[in-house]
């Protein structure tokens, strides 16, 4: 998991017990294990509605290993395609056989190369994987998404439940605010569940997705550029275009004004 | 029906009832016949102003042979498109003729080129049959869809007319609260009609759709595959990018790393 | 206007007449002129901001001849068409001249084919007439959707509005829940309109839409199949994609399976 | 300003001038100073943060532009250009040089292909002036969406400040209602400023634009027309299209089923 | 900083300080240290489960510079790419060869144009750039976005926990004013947030990084013409469409009518 969303979660939780805590009364007036049934309980059973077993399960383990994975950095895959293809251009495709790399992807689509595998067969078999890549990744962040939406319309239907408990017995009237404040309970839950935790992890899913998205179609540029034999130093000024600015000055010192 | 819908159907059910007995009051406070045709009446006849009769029933249908049928592992139609193109190579594509395949749509397709149909020709007769597919499913899953939408309006517009009775006639303050019990239970019921089953459900066709649209482009692809005879080691590796990070393994071991 | 319409009018009316019948309190409680003028009145002068004039009665006009148009059956559409590939394969194109058909605007593709026009002239009128087609339709349903989007919003201004006056003026206690139920009424107003009648008109009108747009691509593709003398059997099959489950059988034997 | 948008304008004020004056109360009680200058100048504020200075004032400039003008009669424009591809084939393009024409578009066009501009670059200059008159009507079109979105916000702030000035000093139950009659004023002014003004305002600047943006690509096509020396009976019929269905009857005797 | 931004942050903050200060009660009511915690602590932890670490650093510093950058002027690079284009056709591109310009981006095209780079090398280094600019502004708008998203939502929740401490401590009447007035401040807080800062710093990211985009594009059509040789008039007419009405003017006096 990256520093960043391990900070967001402690820190979520930290800002709500400091809220609890800080206020009138028992912490305890925020357990409620019926409230904690409903909204807890109705998410997962509406999500198990809305997607195959499968999915909801793969779409955790995709949703944890995304979280947890970690991105090969772009500038070093930049210079690593550079020097292949420098070596191709010299001494023949051939030559990169069986060499190490760091990156899974780029070995394939190196070794399809060796292989002497027709130009647009490589290109059709790595987009198919990128776009395969998306799909799994976007099932993983579409679960997050949808407990996200899901949860605080449980909440909303644990208060309405509590509300007309309430309402239908009001003979003592010290209960009525005991009993609304139970009642919003579910509100709370829904809306925390929602908005700290599922919405959150869903657009971090989205956002790793789309970094590695990027990766690998620049690996896949590198794997166009290096069969068709390209300059290394086009190349290179090619590929910076990947890069955020600070790092584009590491990897291409002649774009320094940007 | 797939065991997920089935288990979040009777566990939404579960959750709402649980949260009914154990509260305060009894169960029946729950149970209003005028409320019930309010939310489930008016959705209904929404419903129907807002498609054409046969698409309500056939959307319905469609919708329910989807949630209830069992769609064809993506791996073993790999194995039976990869074994079709081994033999069309070897023997020419006359030797698919009447081969019986558990697929449908293979089975049409695998015809098509047996029948010596021009290439393009079965690319757009497959292509129509995806789309008009898709069109179906479509229609069915915004059955649901509007359902949802629906739902949740006529709960408000019974909750509207229910306090406007209760504002208009206070003059015993101890009814005021079971009035408003009662006018809050068609939000409820929408809140549930929506949230708890027809959007779940709506979510569930579409994701069902779109395994099955999947399944079919990867049919389509290896029919295209088969009629230009390629190789079937890299149409292996070409389809095998359809399948989900776990099964690639199993129908590919040369991607053991992903 | 077809029956679904119709019955879901009917429908939502009496739905809401019981609903308001069976409570408590006399009906007239929900009638109330200025809180009409309020909603009806507000929507319909936003909606002439909206659009241009011409668009507004033309949208209504567009959309109730779309409501009350009877659109012509798929299935004999297709076997009209096949016929006349046929002839035009035996006969030659001319063949076709004076031929009456049911559908105006498959009579006017087979007209441009008699007279000789030529392969991309055909596609790119009839492709502009749909276009155009479809151009027409949005803005009728776009009218509906407009009304079904101002409504509520006028609702509520009505309610703030009876809101203000009756806090600045609650003198007398017995008035204030009354004066609520009256503020109460344009949202309830704004709300029927929006949700029991624009907005399920908007969606049938683009279901509507829908429909004959892919009635028109139909006779396109039909149009383009007569004029490149294809064979009759195959355009059966290009042909009955367009058909919905049910009706392919009846129209195509050999797809008994789907 | 066409004819709709000053009815509807003077509707929606009338409206809300006949409600405050036929409820109970002075009118005097729906002004109030404080609560003007936090929903307009709140707006105004944020509305300059969201756009460039120059592009808040070029959008409105363009926006009352775009409301005063008036657009020509498509059914015009093709029968102008019908005739000028007539002159064309038969004299040839030159014979074009200087004709006067009412639309600035058309003459540019008609200028380029007297100039001897190369085919594609007349599309190139005259695509290139439509998605610049898109952009910059967009832009206009977005300042009043923006303001349709801020001013409910502002409003809502506006009634949470005056909420909590409220019940931070309950010590006269008699000033309760008046001082949340004046909290409420700002969600009203929100509301109206949104719904009765710069959402339909924003809503006829988009439909006036794709007004101009169809007529546009209509002279486009009759500019490509007339270079490819088409025949003027088919170019009749081929813009014919761009005309809604009770005009067409006017420009073109030969589809009057339609 | 554009001066539009200026105003509009001061305003903003000028006008919820008026509200507060002249209103009933003392301006430290709207002052709570728990509560600012809760909604600023809240909505910046939920930032960082959404972005990398990285992300919303290098968005806040891409989103500051994009703020307070001064773009050049169109009209001017215009004048001046027309000028190279006039050199480039009279004495060939070597002509250009160190040339200072003020943009970077033009001096980069032209740069890869003197070193002879190939035609759609160009295009494609160029293009790569202008993805990799949107991609990184996209980046530092979706922060601004996500907290303004974020922030309403810790406001509820803050509201929620607030108002479930007061119901469930409703001994003294009169602590129930000020204790709901401390819960509705979370909203207040979130609200303001959302709505008066960090959305509308987002709209003006996105019109900055939309006015770059359209600026860079312009730049590589320059480019483009100035490698095919265009004739300059040919070419000023062309980029002139790139201008807003008014400056269209200055650079071109032959469209006066617009």
């Amino acid at each position: 998991m990256d520093l960043a969303t391990l900070i967001g979660l402690l820190g979520v939780v930290g800002v709500l017990v400091g809220a609890i805590f800080t206020g009138e009364g028992p912490a305890s007036q925020f357990v409620s294990i019926p409230s904690l049934l409903i909204v807890f309980g109705g998410t997962v059973m509406a999500t198990l509605i809305k997607f195959p077993l499968g999915a909801v399960f793969g779409g955790f383990k995709v949703g944890l290993r995304t979280l947890l994975a970690k991105s090969d950095k772009p500038e070093l895959l930049i210079s690593v395609s550079v020097e292949l293809a420098a070596v191709a251009r010299k001494e023949g495709l051939l030559a990169l056989d069986g060499r190490e790399m760091s990156n899974p992807f780029l070995e394939k689509g190196v070794q399809l190369l060796v292989d002497g595998t027709e130009n647009d067969v490589v290109s059709r078999l790595l987009a198919n994987d990128i776009d395969q890549m998306i799909e799994r990744h976007e099932r993983g962040e579409s679960i997050f998404r949808a407990i996200g939406e899901v949860a605080p319309a449980m909440g909303m239907i644990g208060t309405l439940v509590g509300l007309i408990q309430m309402l239908s017995n009001m003979s003592d009237p010290k209960s009525i605010g005991p009993a609304m404040a139970v009642a919003l309970l579910t509100t709370l839950y829904g809306a925390v569940l929602a908005n700290a935790f599922a919405l959150p992890l869903a657009d971090k899913l989205a956002a790793r997705s789309n970094e590695e998205r990027m990766l690998k179609n620049m690996i896949l540029e590198s794997v166009n550029c290096i069969q068709s034999g390209m300059n290394p130093r086009i190349m290179q000024e090619l590929l910076s275009a990947y890069l955020p600015g600070s790092k584009r000055d590491l990897a291409d010192d002649s774009d320094g004004k940007r």
